[in-house]
Order: C-alpha cells, then sequence, then structure tokens
C-alpha cells in the first residue's frame, strides 16, 4: 500500500540519524540544556534574526497545549478556525487545559481579519462581557489544515488586530517548511520572528522523528516556560535528541529541501488530476490537496492507495486529501497520476 | 567530565538506532497502530505472562500524569512517598490534572503497609471524610527514588491493602530494568503483571532515547485509555519509533542485560567505596548510590565528576548521589574508585 | 425604572423570609445534613414519585459544573444548543473543568434529536475518533434560553438517542417552574424523573434568594456526588438555608403559582404587544418573549424600561428580551403596554 | 443537644434579616453591581482605609480556590501550614484548580517567617529548580485552625518576605471578627490592608447567612477577578443578598460586637475550665479552644453537648475542640461548665 493520508508515515530523514549515531555515546547535559540544543536555538535565532526564545517540545498538540495554557489566564479563550487542529483534533488538550476555544467559521481553513475584529468586538462591546470567555490569543496555522496560506499582508493585520485588543497571535507551523518553500505565500521566517508573538516550527511532519521548536517573540510569554513544559510532562529527559534533529535539519538547508520536495510532490499530483480534468475544493498551495474524484475511480484504486477524509460532494462525486511528504517517492506520484489517468480514459 | 548524575545522558544502545535506521524508509500506519508497536505489546504480554493492556508513552511524567489523571474523579488523591517522583519532581503535573498528591514520610524510599492503611482508615473512619480528597490510589517507585527495591511480600500486602480499600496500585518502573535483575528483590515482570493494576517498565533511563511501557492489568483502567493519551498531547505521530524502540529492548534479552550492566558497575562502585572506608545513606540494592564522603574528597574530584544530590551528613561529611547506567564503562567505575582510593591514603 | 431584564432583580418571596426567621436561631446540622434539608429532599421526591437522589446547590453555573464535571471523564465533551447557558454564558466554567463544550445550531433555542444522532454518528464512525472529544452527554435546557419547550415526545427521543449511545441526558431547569406550569408543553415533573438521568430544579429565578435542586435519577451519577460538591466549593456551610427554602417553595403549590404568574404576566405582554401589531422572534411559551419593535418606540420607553438584547433585526427593527418574573406586578405590565400602544395610535 | 461544634448552626443575625425583608421587594441590578453591594464595599474600603478592591463571594473554600487560582501561573504552588484550611478541609479544591499545597508543620496551627524562608531558599537554590512547582504564594488564617493568632510583627515579617520572592501573601479571615476583637494580637482591619495582598472578611461564621467579603491590596490581582468569580460559578445571581448582610454587619458596629461575643463565651469556658483542673492543647486565644479531658468525663456529657475533633492524648485523655459563636447563649456555656464540675467533685 502506498500512503498519501499523512507526511509522518516514515521514520526520519537519513541525516538525523546519522547525527544520532555520531553523537550516541557522548555524554551531555539533560533535559534541553546540552550543547546541541543550544546550537540548535542559536541558529534558529539566526535564521529568524531575532533574539527570540526557543524551546524545543516533542509534539504538536503538547506545543499547542503548553503555549496557550501558558498564555491564557483560567477565564481567558483562543480563537480559532473551525477547522483549526486545536479545535478539531487535539481530544480537548487545550479545553483539558480550562480554556475554551472560540471557533470562528473558516474560508479555505483561513479566518480573515474582519472576523478577529469581530468576536473581539462582540465581547468587549457586550455589557455582560465577565459572563463569557475573554477571547485573548488568536490561534491560526500555516499551512492551514487544508493546505492554504496566508500573505504577509494577513498576518500583518491579524497581529496588529490582536495587539489592539491586547491578545496574542500564535502561529502553528508544523507543517512550516512546506509553507516557506511555497510559492503561494510571501510570509518570510523573518516575518514570523516579527509579526507573531510565538510561532512553532515543526519537525514532525518536516522529517524529523518528532520535535516542534517553539519560538517565543515577545519576552513577556517566555517567562518561567521551561517550568510550563515540565507541568505538563513535555521536558524530555534527553532533551538532546531535539536539539541534534534539529541540527540535522537546519544544516544545508536540508529543512527547506524538504519543505521543497513534498510541495513539488504535491504540486506534480495537481497537475496531473487538474488535466485530467478534476477540480479540487481547496487552492493548491502546499503539500496537502483536496482533489474532487468520481466515487468508481476512487474505488478502483483503493487496494492500492491509502488517503484521508473522504468526503461527499454534489453528483455523486468524492473529495479525499491527498498529502505528500519530504519522503514521497516520485514513483508513487507517477503510479497515482497513471491510475487516475487509466480510469480517466 | 564523567557523568555519574543520571542514567539519561547518553544517546541510546546501537541496537535501536540499527533498528530505526533498518526500518525507516518504509511506511507504517501512525500512532501507534503500526505492526512495530504491536509486535512489542505482544512481547510485553508474553513476557508478563498475562492479558494486559500495553501502551508506549514518551517519558515518565506524562506516563504518571496520563495514567493517574485516568483513574482518579476529580475529588480523589494519590498516596506516595514523600520523596516519590510525583511528590517532588513533577513539577505539580499530577496537581495540574486536578489531583492532590498526599504525601506518606517514607523510610529508605518505601512506605511501609502499615502507614497506607492508616492513610486509608484515616480518611474513611472521619465523619467528614466529604471534606477531604479521597485516597484512591498507592503510587510506589521500584527501584525507589533512592535505589531501594521492594519485596514480593511488601507488594502483595499493598495490593491487598489497595483493593480492600477499593484503591489502585500503581507501581512506576522507570527502572525497572534494575529491579528486575537486582540480586536484592523477589519481584518478577510475572509478579508485576499480577500484583498491581499498572505499572510502567521505563526505557528512557533503560536504554532507549525514550519511552516508558505502559501495562495496565485491569481491563476497566483501560477503557479509553488511548483518548486520554491523546488529551495529554501525548499520542507520538511517529508511534513505530516506540514500538521499534521496545522491540529492539526486548530482543535478546538486551533490556536486562542492560539493567544488570547498570546494577553491576554501581555495586562495584558501593563494594570499592565500602573498602575505603565511607558508608552509605541507603541500602544499595540497584543503580542509584548514596556514600557519605567527606567534603574534602568531593572537592578533589569535583572537576573531573558529576555527582547530584550533595546533602550534608554530620561532623561536616556530604552524602552524594552517584548513578550509573546501561552505558557506564568499566574506566569510569575504575577512576572514580581510584580517587577516592588516592585521596583515602 | 421598571425592569424587565431579568427575572432575580428582586429578594425573595415572603413565605421564604417568614420561613429563615422562625427557624433562625434554632440549631442544626451543617453542610446539608440538617433536617429542613432532608425534608426538602423527601418533598421533591415525593413530587416527582422516583427515588432519585437531590442534593441543594447554590446557582446555576456552579450546578452545571459540579454535574458535567462530575459525569465526564476527561476527555470526554457535552453537546449543547449554541445558544445553551454552559455554551455562552458562564465564562468557559465547563471548560474550567476540562471539557469541551460542543455546539449545535439551535433552532429557537432547541435542538433536534435528529442533530444529535447526527453528532454522536459523526464522532462514533470516523476512524480517527480518538483524536476528538468524545461527546458523553446531552445539555438542554427546559425552558430554553429563548423561552421555547420541548414536548415531552422530543424529551424521550433524546433521552433514548443518549442512551443509545451511552450518553447522559442533562435538562437545566433554571426556570423549571415556568415550563411546569406552561401550557406549551406536555412534561411533567414525574417525566423529568423518568426521562433524564439528572435535572435541576431552579430556586434563583423563581423566587428563591438562590438555590437549585439537583436531582439525579441514575444511581451511579450520585456516587460520592457531596465530595465533587465540595471539591469545587459548593457546599454550603449552613445548608440549611437551601433546605429552608425550598420547603417554603414546595408549600402549598407556591413554587407552580409563581411559575404561573411569571407567564401570565408574559404571556398578558405577548397580548397587548400582538394586538399592537408586532411580532416575535421566538415563539412566545414561558416568561421570556423577544418582540421585535420599531427602534422609536424603544428609544421612547428606554427611560422607564429596563429590557436586554437589543438585537437589529431587517428593516430597522430590534428585537429585545422581556423577562417577567414571580414577582412581576400587575401595574408594570400594564405600564408597558400603555406605553406601546401610546407610541402605536 | 447543644452544639459546641461549629459556629455555623445556626441561622444568621436578626438585623440582616431584617434588612433583607426592608428590601425583599425592592428591584436593583444584579450579580453584585447593585447599590447595596456597592455602599458595603465602600463601608470596607473605609473601616480599612485604603482603596483596595473589595468582592463579596460565597463561602470559604470557594473564596480560596478563587483567589488563588487567579494569583498563582499554573506551574506555582502555595505554601500553607498543615493544618491550613487549604492543606486539609476543602476536598482537594486548590488542587483541583491545577496547584499543589505544599504543607509547612506548624507549630500552634501557625508558620514561622524562618520556615517560609527556607521553603523559598530550598525552592530556588535548587539547580533543578523547574522540575519543583514553584512557590509563589503564602496562605495563612487568623485565626488559625486553631483558634491562635499572629502578631502585627509576625504579620509584617511573613509579608516582607513573600515580596523578597515575589510572592503573594494572603491571610483567610473566615473568622475575622474574633481576631481583631481579641486581646491576644495587635493586628489591626488597617494592618491587613498593608501587610498582605489579600484577605478575606468571613461572615459566615460569623452571623451572616453566607458571605466573605475578598478584599484585594495589590491592583494587579484584581485585573478580571469578576470574570474569575463567574468562571468559578461564584458569581451570585442575587448578588445584592451579600452586600445587604455586610451592611447589616458592618452597622453600628455589629460585626465587631459579633465577635467578641463569641470570643466571651469562649473564654469563659475555657476559665471555667481551667478553674477545673484541666489544660489546653493550644493557647486560648479566639472563639475554638482545644481542652483535654479524661475520657469518662468525655462520656458523661456526650448526650447533652456536641463538641469535634477528639483527639487520643496521653494517658487516656482526649482533646476535643470547643466553638463558640455569635449565637451562643450564656446559659450554655453555664451548663457545659457545670457538667465539667459535677464531674470533677
Amino acid at each position: 500500500m502506498i500512503r498519501f493520508c499523512d507526511d509522518y508515515s516514515e521514520g526520519c530523514h537519513e541525516e538525523i540519524l546519522k547525527l544520532l549515531q555520531k553523537t550516541s555515546r557522548t555524554q551531555s547535559d539533560t533535559y534541553g540544556l546540552d550543547s546541541y540544543t543550544k546550537h540548535s536555538e542559536d541558529r534558529i535565532r539566526e535564521l529568524i534574526k531575532s533574539d527570540s526564545a526557543v524551546h524545543f517540545l516533542i509534539g504538536g498538540t503538547q506545543a499547542n497545549l503548553i503555549l496557550i495554557s501558558s498564555v491564557l489566564r483560567p477565564y481567558q479563550a483562543v480563537l480559532s478556525a473551525d477547522t483549526g487542529h486545536i479545535a478539531v483534533h487535539e481530544t480537548g488538550a487545550i479545553e483539558g487545559t480550562g480554556h475554551k476555544v472560540i471557533s470562528i467559521p473558516s474560508c479555505n481553513g483561513k479566518i480573515r481579519p474582519d472576523q478577529v475584529l469581530e468576536a473581539f468586538h462582540k465581547h468587549y462591546s457586550d455589557p455582560t462581557a465577565e459572563h463569557m470567555p475573554q477571547p485573548a490569543m488568536l490561534y491560526i496555522s500555516h499551512p492551514t489544515e487544508v493546505g492554504t496560506l496566508y500573505s504577509l499582508e494577513e498576518l500583518k493585520a491579524l497581529y496588529q488586530l490582536c495587539h489592539e485588543f491586547h491578545a496574542v497571535l500564535y502561529v502553528d507551523g508544523a507543517r512550516l517548511g512546506c509553507a516557506l518553500t511555497s510559492p503561494y505565500t510571501d510570509i518570510t521566517l523573518e516575518d514570523l520572528g516579527r509579526y507573531t508573538d510565538a510561532f512553532t516550527i515543526g519537525g514532525t511532519k518536516m522529517g524529523a522523528m518528532f520535535g516542534e521548536a517553539m519560538v517565543i517573540n515577545q519576552p513577556s510569554l517566555n517567562h518561567d516556560f521551561r517550568y510550563m513544559i515540565k507541568h505538563h510532562g513535555g521536558l524530555l529527559a534527553k532533551g538532546r535528541l531535539l536539539g541534534i534533529q534539529f541540527e540535522a535539519l537546519l544544516n544545508n538547508n536540508l529543512y527547506f529541501e524538504l519543505g521543497k520536495h513534498a510541495n513539488n510532490m504535491a504540486f506534480q499530483l495537481a497537475k496531473g488530476i487538474q488535466s485530467a480534468g478534476y477540480s479540487f475544493r481547496y487552492p493548491v498551495q502546499s503539500n496537502q490537496i483536496f482533489p474532487i474524484f468520481p466515487a468508481p475511480l476512487l474505488e478502483s484504486m483503493r487496494d492500492q492507495f491509502v488517503w484521508s477524509s473522504d468526503t461527499p460532494m454534489e453528483d455523486g462525486m468524492i473529495c479525499i486529501r491527498l498529502c505528500t511528504s519530504w519522503a514521497t517517492p516520485q514513483e508513487n506520484v507517477d503510479l497515482f497520476l497513471s491510475n487516475v489517468k487509466k480510469q480517466k480514459d
């Protein structure tokens, strides 16, 4: 079976294993206080051109719940697109830390500044505001859950709005490598250092075994952050593993090469699918694409390929999600497309 | 610097890296539903000779907080030795899930059945019991935080007591490999499957990169446990990493060999220290030992060795903690002992 | 200023003060273990004709958060109409106990059985259900937040559905006296004892100083419930105050008389408003009504009356909420209507 | 039966009922925004001679959990005497909000500044401090759980220490009226406004039906505090009930008269008991006293009196707790003493 259902079906990139092997018997400090980790922290600051704080966390849900529960006071809530990972796919992890996730209807996985403005207005103009959770944070993902991307203008507008209402802008960059190498956005890593309060540079879905770099641009949000990590069971004893993985990823542009590869595989798929006459539910902008196929075509391919999110559309068509990755081989893409075309003929 | 301050200063055992490398480009199911993980789950059940449920978690604090918060209702508390990891070294992670850790004064890191009986009695005989957190779980570690071990008789007594009071017995086995291969306890892996409700088989401190196997013997406690893991951000996307690591550790008795090695290194240290005329704060039973040295001796060694937990004792003596591991080389032990003896002479 | 903005602007009914005065210097047991409270518990069981458990709590938000957090396991969620009190007006109190409130779009403040079925289906048919909070409870209010009422047939259908999916049905009866005396529903108190797992009989909005009776029909949900109350700071030291208030309310049908009065005042308002040619946003069924007026009419009355929830509608009309209560005097209703009619002329 | 087991066995003082009756049919704003409440807030500020913020809460456990969880960040803990109410008698309410209560061994219910200093030192001097909950608050009660009182010098020392370590000093004044009128302390109400960050003026145990005034001296701690109250279900719909009760209590010095009465009743008991030859476990300083009696004497009185906390002492003696109140009649004291003396003879 060929998996196009996620970007974490493989182990990790070889450069990571190589560096792990090379360093394995060397003793180091623990819990992320080692020199490998410090090196990777510095490297990230260098790339962002800022003196932001950097922490390495194990996974995305954990990163989200630690950051969000660190920022918010007990009665505060976080705004999210209704398709956002924290709103849908974290088994109530954010609520588990005591905070409401206020869902905003999304368009192509994104939320517009005017929607955010309305949410703030609705709260602060209500004379009984105290009876409602206070929106004090905006969570967006870039790329979004449906592979779309924000523009720099949008990012700046959201950032400015948040600050106007004393709220924090946090960007979940689980697939940031794909965003940063996509032609469909002008947001750079430096921009994320400048126009967000915190963001993550995802490793898990970008070729690492696991790991997300949490970058905290606003110094006050970094206060005692390591206590927060430990409090939630997220301080890895052998923290070096995170530092080493990011060292390997950030060497020789590897992180960006992997992102570019995942995008290219997706763009090839999209081009082939389109030229076979099929359309897409969402704009194709990174490594997740959502083609709409006739049910019989999908049936014919189900014994060879795995994808996700079958969603019935009009006229018996079905939208699916195809996800490519740093590890997707060219032949898998070719095979998928030849199947699509064969059926078409 | 030679580190005797913990058992997680190195990367991981070579067999693990080898298996990770071998499998790295193979696609698999995710979130622990892959065949590597299933294989390791089966292997553990085989070793315990039971049909217990097995889940692989990333770290010890996370394992503790997920299990404890899954078992307890909101008003319930967990009993622990005052030296227990959950009582001291988890930054309030258990309280973070809403539950009080009730500390019981420990003797050599252990708590006696009569102390546990008293705690239950104290609660249930109080007419205002509803005004106090209800003790519904007992947490012990084996080996304890000071390296000591429970006997099978003690384990059985605690298990029976817990069940008498409708409480759950949970054993933290972060260093279980050292316990199971120590001559100072008669508790076997099968006993843990029989006389506990849940226990962990620690990987992080036993040669893995990270990972704890959570074994749940009582079926009712396993209900929806994967939801609990995800709720706390502990479901590793590439769950196979845990399955693969435990596969390597459980192959050819490796896990037990590594435990035995760590113990032997500690026992050699202890023997040399004793023959040099020094005594110990706690019985020497596994890979953590607590010798008491004169301050000047320690000063003379501080530029070459790292240890932890300097505790002033009577007469200017200082108790320290030395921790050996699966990776401790013989020469480090020899060097430490030669230093001790040199100073003595 | 005449207040039509809520049903808790006054102190409490005279019968309550009389009974408080009569008993004030008598000593009693505390924390709700007194004989007044036991008497009121029995009285409620008598009225419901069941042996349900009864607990008296101080307020509605507290009642909701204690019951819901007692029923749900950490990863579970409660379904609610998007207009439900727990979804909108409790400052994230339910999320504060760790649980997501899953909003269902409401029609006239109610949710239909098919919507609930869909929510359960959506969850349990998803292969990645573990990544989403598990819906394990349905919260409805009767009357709803917009004054509407469920029918017995609807209640039975929701109850059956919940049990099919191992979920709990909980009815918030903050204004239950108005529901039970309204001609627009056939649900009786006995029905609530039979077709819900738990429900409240509201006092605060029905003439008490404060207090909600929590009736728990399913015995397993009552286990250790008093611990839960204390854990959330809800066990009133002088618990007798709750027992005494409900004793007064349940004497001589007072509770029902007060509900009937509140309804009648609202129905008179509605009739007069309708005959003046204005319509309503929601069906008029209990003591909260939502007439739609021209803005100038409202402006002319704003210096004499207080109402709430001004909502702009089409054509410059504004919908407001008028709330009557056990204490609304006839002359206030007459005065309001004469103002409406005067403007009309 | 005559109850000496608590100070909340009666209803409330007549002045309160009178004022409730007088105001009962008057309409007012809700949720504590009414003029009665504002008046009482002002009155308290006047008495403290400060511009502190004042909020009225329903009960003591609720007041503690709301204040503490408002002040602390998720990884922070509160220090308390091991006999403190939050450490023993709140069913884990503080832990329920996510925070560890760090117990400090008490002497006569009090903790000394040197103990607090040690606790702070222990944390901040530990190189692995991040692995432990951070002590960021000190909770004391005045009077303590055993009726003893702090001196102004002690209060000042604790306050200074807390501020040195960026921690908050919070004083639980559930029985503050007894403290302020006892000859055994020089702490005044003004001192509490000056040398604490927050404190409560208890009503429930001082003659009110219920209610605690939370006084917040440090402005930053008051930020959005009403959101916190609502978030925990503590915002009383008819908030005026609290304002009115405190108005009655603070009129004509009533609050202080009631405290003085409770103390006097206890002091009379103590004097009589002492003159009968019995001693006390703790210094007699307010309305809770702890005489030590022979078991047979207690047996002979058990059918007439109720007390609490029977604690076996040496030589078959038993220590009990006697609690007087604002409502204790002189004849109850006389009767108790005559019984004690009769037995003695």
